[in-house]
Parts: C-alpha cells; structure tokens; sequence
C-alpha cells in the first residue's frame, strides 16, 4: 500500500514513500486501449490497393475534408509565406539554428584503426535514403517537430524528406507546418493523417514514395500503424507513449517556476505524466498551491486538469533519493531545479532529456536551445535514446586486410571457424594462405 | 521474366539481367513461417508463472535435458578454462583484443556546445544497464557471438550481462561458450533456449535477472520470441533473417576466393542467401565451377546446397551495375573482390558490413578482424546498422540556459509555443523572465 496518499483536488501527494512503494509509482497509467489492429490491417490492405484514390476518401471519412489531390501544391507553400508574421518566421529561424547547430556538432569523426598489423577496420555513415516524417493534425499544429525531424534529416544527406499532415475541413494544412518544411528542405509534402499516411509512406502510393523509416509523433492509430508498418521492413523512429515530465526541486527552487513547468508538461493532453519530488516541504506546499493558481489561467486547462489526475507530487528525505527513484521511473524530460545540479549529473542514469537549474524550462528543448524535443516516454529512455542525427544515418564497417594481415590473424580464424564447426569458413582463409 | 534465368546443378544463373528484372532478383525467399505466435504466447505466460520452473520443464521438452538448476555454477566455468585448449584460448584472446580495440574506438567524444549566448547543449552516454545475451545452440557453438556481444556491452559499462544458452543433452553448455563469456565479462550465464529464454530475461525469474534490451541471433522461435518481447518494454538488437553475403568481382578477382566466400555463408544453413556478381565472363564461370568443386570437400555441404538453390550468379556490365544492384539488394555482408575497391566505396550505400580485395575474406570480420557481426540482414542494411559501442548506450541530452540565456531565447520560445497553441509552455518563460 502507498503511503500517506492524499487527493489534493486533483493531484496524488506522497510524503515520504517508502521504497516497497516507488514500483506502483513508476507506474504509466494503463490507457484504455481500443481494439484497432484490426482497423490498422483494413486501412493498409485499403491504401494498398487503392492507392491515393483511398487517401481521398480516407480525407472525407476521418478528417471532413475534400481532397481532390493529395500532394501539397508548389503554390500552396508560396502561400503559406505569405501567411506566416515576420516575428514567427525570426523565430522559427532562430530555432532552426539552434536545432542545425546542435545536430551537426553530433557528426562522429571516423577513424580508421589498424587492429592488427595489415587488417584496418573503420566506420563509415550513409544517410537513411529516404525517410518519412509524420505530423499530426488536431488540437496544436506541430510545426516545431518538423523542425526537429527535418533539420537532422536534411544535415545527415537523406535523399528524400516526405512529410505527411492530415488536413483541416477546408482541405488546407496549417502555414506554420508548410512554412517550416519548406525552410527545412522536405521534399515533398502529402496531406494525409492517421494510419493511412503511415500506410501510404510504408507501401508507396501513385504520389506518396515508399520510404525506409518513418519519424514522429501521433495519436493511438498513428502509433499502431507505425508498429504494424515494421512487418513491411520500415523502421521507425521509437516505440511511443503519452508525453511526460519529472522535476527534482530542492529548497532553492521556484514554486512558481516548477509549477509552469508541471503545467506546459500536462496541457499536453489528458494523458500526460506529471511528477514533482522535493526534499523541501515549503517548496513541496508553494509548488501545489501555484499549480492550483496557475491552471486557472490556462486556455487548456481541460487536458491539463485531467493529466493532474494521473499525476504524483512526492516528498522524500534526500536528493540522492529522488535521482533513485527518477532512474527507476526514466523520465522523457528531467528538470532538475536544484542548485548544485552539477554534482547530480552523473547520477543520471535513465532519461530523454535533462534542464539543469532554474532557467532551463522544458518549453526552452521542445522548441528552441537545440536539443531535439522527440524523446523516450513511458520509461523507454532505459533502452532508447532520442532522435539525433545518428537517427537518419546507418553505419557501415567497412575493412580491409592485405596479405600479411589475413596472414597475421590466418590461424586465429581458423582455429575458431574450426571450433564452431564452421570449415568453409576455415577454408575461405587456407585457399588465401596456401 | 527474369532473362536467361539458367539452372547449373542448384545456382541460379542470370547472365545481363535487364534493370526490369532486378526487383525479383533482390528479392529475399520468403521462408516458411509456421504459426508459431500461440505457442510464443503460451511459453511467456508459462515462464511469467512459475520462473526456473517452467524453464527446467522446457528444457526437458525442447533440449531433452535434464537440468536441476538453470544457472551455471562457478564449477562448471571453471571446469570449461581446463577444457579449452591453449591454441584455441590464444585464437579467442587475439579476436577478443580486436574487438575491443575496435568498438573502444567507437567512442564518442561529447562537446559542449552553446547554440545561443547562455544556452549550453551536450549529450552524455550511460549504458543499457542490464542486458541480455541469446547464443543459440544447435548446429554450432557459436562463442563468436559471445565475443561480439559482451566485449562492447563491456566496454560501454553494462552493469549486468546476462546469457542464456541451451543445455546440450547431458545438461552441458559447450566449454567454448563458457570460456568466452567469463573471459569477456558476462555477469551470469543460464541454461535456458529457444523462446523461455527470451521470455525469462524479458520478465525476470527467480534465477535471472530482468534485463532492459536483449541481443543475438537465433531460430525462428527466438526471432519471434524477441519480438513479442518488445511488448514488455524491453529493446532488441534488430530485426532478424537468414544470413547472406553479395560479391562483386572484376577481372582481378581469384575464382578459388571468390567461391571458398560464396560456400562460406552457404554453409550457414539451408536459408542463407548468396549472391555473386562480376563483370568478367572468365571469372564468372571459373567461379561457378569453383564453387563445384569446393562444396564437395565440405562437411556441411548438405546445408551448403540448399542455400545454394536460393542463390544468384550474375553477369554484369558494369562494377557501376553491381553497385547499383548491391544497394538495391542491401546485402548483410558485401565482399568487393575487385582491384580498385577504394574508388567504388562512396558508391556503396546499403550495406552492413564490407570487405575489401582479394585478401578481406568474411570469416575474418565473423571472427577476429575486430569489426562486429552481428549484422543486419534481410534488406535492413537500408535502415539499420548493425551492433556496435552504441548498441549498448543511450545518449541523453542536456542543456542549461542562464538567466541571460533564456532572455536571449525567450521571445522565440513564446512565440513559438504560442503559435501551436500552448499556453503553458509559453507561461514557463515569461514567469521566469517576469
């Protein structure tokens, strides 16, 4: 049993958990999911075998829209320019900078390295040809995530950038996604939502190119079509889950500070992960009361207020337990408001992305230091990283042994070759040597 | 229709195959799936109840061993250090040290980088704390892959490597299997196969550990295994398929070297794939009669003629051609057995691992040239690569932003947020720069 669990409104309060606790509170919240695979199967056989023809109809089934053509008009993105405030275009450009500058600073030297006299072995990278990259429609138009799939995209040297966006009841895509693609170097541009735009990027249509591995983000279709689409030898970016933030406060942070960073977390959506632990029981009180006064003020409040309920704010006695237990939950984002966070860094074991102290709010990575924004949720940062440049880049060892070299490593292959029974791979180094 | 598709014993032979003709020559056979998903399903809930248990009785079923424990007793490890011979535990100490070397070269220097005057962007590595190793058992004790495993998840700093293996009849792991893995620092190693060891390091038994990504090769029981895994949360090394190996050679190449690789890979199993191109008449039909004559000498030639029946011999007129072809077809091993190897390496897009000349044989790269072997197959060569340093670490960003450096990125944060519609994301600045 948890201890001291308290409902304040809407938020779980913990003081002082015990440790036997903490496996319940590293716990995601089971979503209900809807039974789709079956849907998913339906939508692929469709788009298959009808091609655009299906995207279309797919468009005025889910979306209300008419489509008469899928592919996004040169016209449509001169447009969209034109729509788009000078002082958004500034900032989006500034954010694209930073995004390039970081991502490019993530290019690895390649060495060759001679292992043994004669035999040198290196790596060398060669983008993924042709990558897709989804943007969902609905309730914000996401165009900071196309900066942060096109960007590394583009710096990494793939061929092709295809970028699939539902469109609105008018048939239209939002200017800020066109304008953002347009600057990042996408190739081509589709309007298509949902599991079909997975679909039609996996099995290529008349307009839609087949790709090698998607990207981004999406509601429960588009995460189950990107699951169903690996059948087909696509790769994608990561397995995916609602969005999610931890903040470590200690005594010198700001209420007022975690509190907005709590709420940019939960507005989300419904199902957004929200967890606060501070070793400070002022800071503890402050940040609760701040979020009750802040969520008031928000246009999202819904979603926010409902995210809360999934949410956990926790006292413990020392910071070094709140890294402990921010290891075993492996935060998407780790805020660490506290003052000496350099000493905790490496402590950090599991987590997407970190913000070190007071002025390094989430809001800052998901748009514009640089850092990449697509990250591990649902505990997944204990195997997965997020997206980077090495996510559009394949490495290819490459080596090469001259005479002497097969000749210096000849006897240890064939000792081993032999050992595993494996004699043609024995005799490819005897017919050499002989 | 593929031309003058000719059958010589059991190779296919293609001689100028229009570009028309290459989609179905790159396609890999599609093998024999049995429904396997139940039986899958059934071991995990089977493990998940009753752990050692379940994994002792599968041993009895599967291995026809009788095994009281699953895990192996220091004795046993010891025991197999006496057992190897010395020519044999030299072989293992000089691939080991290649290894190492090369995958210790594989590490990333991180910088620090300040995109914006104030705000500070880097990444940090942190191992995949627990990970599992699968060695098949089988047809071969392949204690290669122990090397090729545990030296990296070594060298990254994984805190548990955990190896699962089946027993032999007599309840046995093959010497050479416990050899390597004491000697490249494997935490614990378990007597369990085939599917229950997949799901035991998925979910945990009394004996073995949880672990966070499993790696290696295996059946058709244990690709499954592994994929079903994934729904626990748990990463894996990559999807998986029959090995396989494409040669270009020129008029250079030696017949005799060229055939001892093509029989190399054969003789994997009945499922390999092998592909042999050149541009050279000569060396074109020496090469097919070489691969006659040297299949007889060996001792696995029956699997050897299997894998040849699903093999192509092409006839081509360009090395430009057999570029092409080869990242059409994305071969897991790509053997350039031509004079001018260093100019065609930029042309090579879709590869996982590349041997050059006459004297880069691939059983060097399976065994002791330091590169790894663990590779993607089956066309993955086009998104995946294969295991290297990184396999066994996630990268996570951080980033620290002065009071300075969020005023210097505020305005495009605000905006930004704003645009997309996110209140609270763009509240978490101006709180801080009020």
């Amino acid at each position: 049993m948890v201890q001291k669990k308290i409902k304040n409104n809407t938020m779980n309060i913990y003081r002082f958990p015990t440790k036997d606790n903490w496996k319940d509170l590293v716990k995601r919240p089971v979503l209900e999911q809807q039974e789709i695979s079956g849907l998913i199967t339906e939508i692929f056989t469709e788009v298959e075998k009808n091609g655009d023809k299906a995207l279309i109809e797919f468009n005025k089934k889910f979306d209300k829209a008419n489509t008469q053509r899928i592919s996004v008009s040169k016209e449509e993105i001169e447009d969209a320019q034109k729509q788009i405030k000078d002082e958004l275009k500034q900032a989006i450009l500034q954010a694209k900078e930073n995004i390039s500058i970081f991502h490019a600073s993530q290019k690895q030297e390649m060495q060759k390295i001679e292992t043994t006299q004669g035999v040198v072995c290196w790596r060398e990278n060669r983008a993924v040809e042709k990558v897709g990259i989804y943007i969902p429609g609905g309730t914000a138009p996401l165009f900071s995530t196309v900066l942060m799939l096109a960007v590394p995209a583009n710096l990494a040297g793939c061929k092709e950038i295809v970028l699939c966006t539902p469109p609105d009841k008018s048939g239209n895509i939002n200017p800020a996604i066109l304008y953002a693609a347009k600057l990042c170097g996408v190739s081509e541009i589709f309007k298509t939502g949902g599991a079909q735009a997975i679909a039609a990027m996996t099995l290529g249509t008349e307009s839609i190119p087949q790709v090698n591995k998607i990207f981004g983000p999406g509601n429960q279709f588009v995460v189950a079509a990107k699951e169903y689409a690996q059948r087909f030898g696509v790769a994608i970016d990561m397995p995916a889950g609602p969005s999610e933030v931890l903040v470590i406060a200690d005594e010198k942070a700001v209420p007022e500070f975690c509190a907005a960073d709590l709420l940019s977390q939960a507005e989300h959506g419904s199902d957004s992960q929200v967890v606060f632990i501070t070793t400070d029981l002022k800071v503890f009180n402050e940040t609760i009361n701040a979020v009750d006064q802040q969520i008031k003020e928000l246009p999202r409040n819904e979603f926010a207020a409902q995210a809360l309920e999934n949410s956990s704010f926790i006292l413990v006695n020392s910071l070094e337990e709140a890294l402990e237990f921010s290891n075993l939950y492996a935060p998407e984002h780790l805020i660490l408001a506290i003052n000496d966070f350099e000493k905790y860094i490496p402590e950090i074991q599991n987590a997407g992305s970190v913000f070190l102290g007071n002025y390094s709010c989430e809001s800052a990575g998901d748009y514009a230091s640089g850092t990449n924004h697509t990250l591990p949720t649902n505990a997944y940062a204990k195997n997965y990283s997020g997206v980077s440049l090495d996510s559009f880049v394949k490495k290819i060892t490459f080596q090469h042994l001259s005479k002497q070299g097969l000749r210096n490593l000849g006897k240890t292959i064939e000792l081993m070759a032999e050992a595993e029974g494996l004699f043609a791979h024995k005799n490819a180094v005897s017919i050499r040597l002989k």
